[in-house]
């Protein structure tokens, strides 16, 4: 739905890019990391999403026409904007799966291009991987919680613009059901699902000849909003008549929705009035400013709703409302590079690195994953990176590498998954993550370990950077 | 950028629509109010944006060939889809100036289209007026506090995906004076600013080799990033270093930028530094995590920056990161219409309507606005919507109306304005609002008050939905 071209970018990664040109670095092999350093939310996990969308974005990006002719009026030299024209994404991509659950401070994806092209794709790559990776961990707090309730987004309207178009994509990615934005729907072919708005209601003269109107033309799919004016008083029981009047017409009244109220008080009073009408099949959504407390809430006073409607929350990623992903160089002009800051939370890992997630004997995570030298089989401890006092053996674990090929020379290189499989991919992982990680509050904190090797050079470049004068 | 079809909606608003269509109600007319409830970032007013792109959009809007299909797949009938085949936006908007402060409870838009089309539209609308107006609300609350200072979009790569496109025009129109994102700044002609990335120095293998080269490259725009390595030891000293040499060339270093750090201290430090050295038109720039409250305190430390960089605080709104906006239907089928609630600032306002802004006799707001019938012109006291004993004598203020045509028959009635004039008619009406109303904390509440005639019609309605059963 995107047009997505090169200037879809920040201007100085093209001041840059300039400059890589003019002085020959332009083609030098180089090595971008991809990781964030805060999980949203005060959470144990985040859900990695948006890499699927990233490569086939990747796959096609251009500097077209209009682009050329805007940097032209920036003054770009024409060699460069020559350069530019021919322009394609040719590098390498190492990744975690999408769907996987990821850590902060260590590589959730690894960039290996010319430095040029890695440069220009550095905000298309943050814009697309930190929101999607931020809903898909929000939606999934969701999950957790709602028991067997189905997840409907319901955002568009909140979201931020056509954030929403990902919004509904990563949401399916973090384990909801369906969407209520058909483009999303159309585009990544998802469960679509809709009801009925207040001013279907107040455009009709009584509510009841409203419901009778929609079941007629929604024999098969038809859930009544029952509370534009009074929903105990008139919209239940005008729900379940038209109820009653679909099961005599051997049709099927598939829900209601509930949404404004004591959502736990109105759906136990009007699950008790559907069963007592023979009205049991007929299902129970709700809506209205949820987000994963009040769900969690309402599935501890057993409130009988089966589907929940989400919206701002969900599709804003409220209240963190972005994922602090960054992409840092850790290789360039024949070197590992480092950036060096005050504070060593902040310090980059230098070099191609591999990631592992730690597997004790009995195959179950150990809460730990290890960053190493990519070459670096065989290390058998790995340090915090941030307090260099703390360390741990590792020989007993097995070592299951998690980045993988995904773009080679700038085409895919596994298979496309569906959402589906995505999905289906994240709970699997989620199923494998100790539960203490995955506690609503104060969860236990996930261990990031780098490998000797690994903090060697760190440690090397540090003091080389410190001690020179730069 | 974005190629919006007809299925960029919610599902039910289709579902709806095959009612209105099959029970005759499809070309009747309707009237729904876009208004909001609650103020962003616990201020006093909000800027209103979006407006331009709306009606482009509008203009525009068409269900294309897949959307057709699609809907096909969701058993929609051929007669239906042959009309949606057809489907135009032919209806009127009302609306205030994009740019005009705007508050919660009252039309800050209507649109009178037939219901059918009023209702399509509803999910586009608010996904495109609840972003901007919330984007340049946030922006308009940094540029209060920002003095003299630039303020610079920087935030695309923390943006909720192509939000970030729609975030960096409705920042220019809140009072931000350029972005980082290029495409933005293509499509709507946004100057666009950029220096450099910490990537860039770290690929060299010293950081006075990485500024000699870019200044080579950008003699006329060089700003250099000074905290890769060490701020005051080598980032401020090198920055000087070149900006020497290009001043013996006849160039002059355009800034310098901070990115992390105490940044007051800093600026400070490097302001004494540069002009020491004879650079004293060399600007500062400065970002990391800006926001309203930190540009503001670094404006009362008097830190000599000249541009602020801010990202995602912007970008994103955060903490609200949505805006309540609703679309309400105020009239239908011939008659007007209500919706009711249990809470009394939820029930909606009938008719079609005029929005007044009330002057006194010295030309100055009083802090209120009017809402009344369209037709009822010399009303002499306005009502609180939500507190019936409480109502105002307005016969000695002047009465300006709010909404004008911006849409005739689905066509733009009223001039395009660029970017620049809708920022300055926000600065006008910023100008005139009175300060209390834009106090950074615990500001005062503006006004809305309902029109003698609005007020009985509201009120008959409610009775009348209130004794019968509906």
């Amino acid at each position: 739905m995107i047009d997505y071209t090169g200037s879809y970018t920040d201007q100085y990664q093209l001041s840059m890019a300039l400059v890589y040109f003019r002085q020959g670095k332009a083609e030098e092999r180089a090595i971008f990391d991809y990781f964030f350093r805060k999980l949203p939310f005060d959470r144990g996990y985040a859900v990695f999403a948006g890499l699927d969308d990233l490569i086939d974005i990747l796959e096609n990006l251009k500097f077209d026409d209009k682009d050329i002719s805007l940097l032209k009026d920036y003054a770009f030299p024409d060699d460069f904007l020559k350069y530019l024209k021919d322009f394609r994404f040719r590098g390498n991509i190492y990744s975690c799966a999408e769907g996987d659950i990821v850590f902060p401070a260590r590589p959730v994806l690894q960039v290996e291009a010319n430095m040029l092209e890695a440069q220009v794709i550095e905000t298309l790559l943050l814009n697309i991987l930190n929101f999607q990776t931020l809903i898909a961990s929000k939606a999934s707090r969701m999950r957790m919680v709602a028991g067997k309730g189905k997840l409907v987004d319901f955002g568009l309207r909140r979201a931020q613009g056509p954030g929403g178009y990902y919004a509904s994509r990563a949401a399916v990615v973090g384990g909801f059901d369906a969407t209520s934005n058909v483009r999303a729907g159309r585009d990544y072919n998802i469960p679509v699902s809709g009801t009925m708005a207040h001013s279907f209601i107040q455009s009709y003269d009584d509510e009841l000849t409203a419901f009778r109107d929609f079941a007629k033309e929604h024999p098969g799919n038809c859930v009544l909003l029952v509370d534009t004016y009074d929903t105990i008083n008139t919209g239940i029981p005008n729900a379940i008549k038209v109820g009653l009047e679909m099961q005599e017409r051997g049709e099927k009244l598939k829900g209601i929705r509930l949404d404004s109220g004591d959502l736990a008080y109105l759906a136990k009073e009007a699950r008790k009035s559907l069963d007592d009408a023979g009205l049991d099949y007929v299902k129970i959504a709700a809506s209205n400013q949820l987000d994963e407390h009040v769900i969690k809430s309402l599935i501890e006073q057993k409130a009988p709703i089966d589907l929940f409607g989400v919206g701002t929350s969900l599709v804003t990623g409220k209240p963190d409302a972005a994922l602090d992903g960054v992409y840092k160089l850790s290789f360039a002009h024949g070197k590992p590079r480092i950036k060096l800051s005050e504070s060593i939370s902040k310090i980059t890992l230098p070099h191609k690195k591999q990631v592992y997630r730690l597997i004790n004997k009995k195959g179950q995570w150990i809460g730990a994953d290890a960053v190493a030298l990519e070459d670096e089989k065989d290390f058998k401890n790995i340090h915090s990176p941030f307090e260099p006092e703390k360390s741990m053996n590792i020989e007993c674990f097995q070592k299951i590498p998690l980045l993988e090929k995904v773009m080679d020379n700038g085409k895919r290189s596994k298979k496309k998954l569906s959402l589906e499989d995505i999905s289906a991919y994240r709970q699997k992982r989620m199923d494998q993550l100790p539960w203490e990680y995955k506690r609503f509050t104060n969860p236990h904190i996930y261990k990031i370990g780098i490998s000797d090797g690994l903090k060697d050079e760190r440690d090397k470049l540090i003091n080389q950077y410190k001690t020179e004068q730069i």
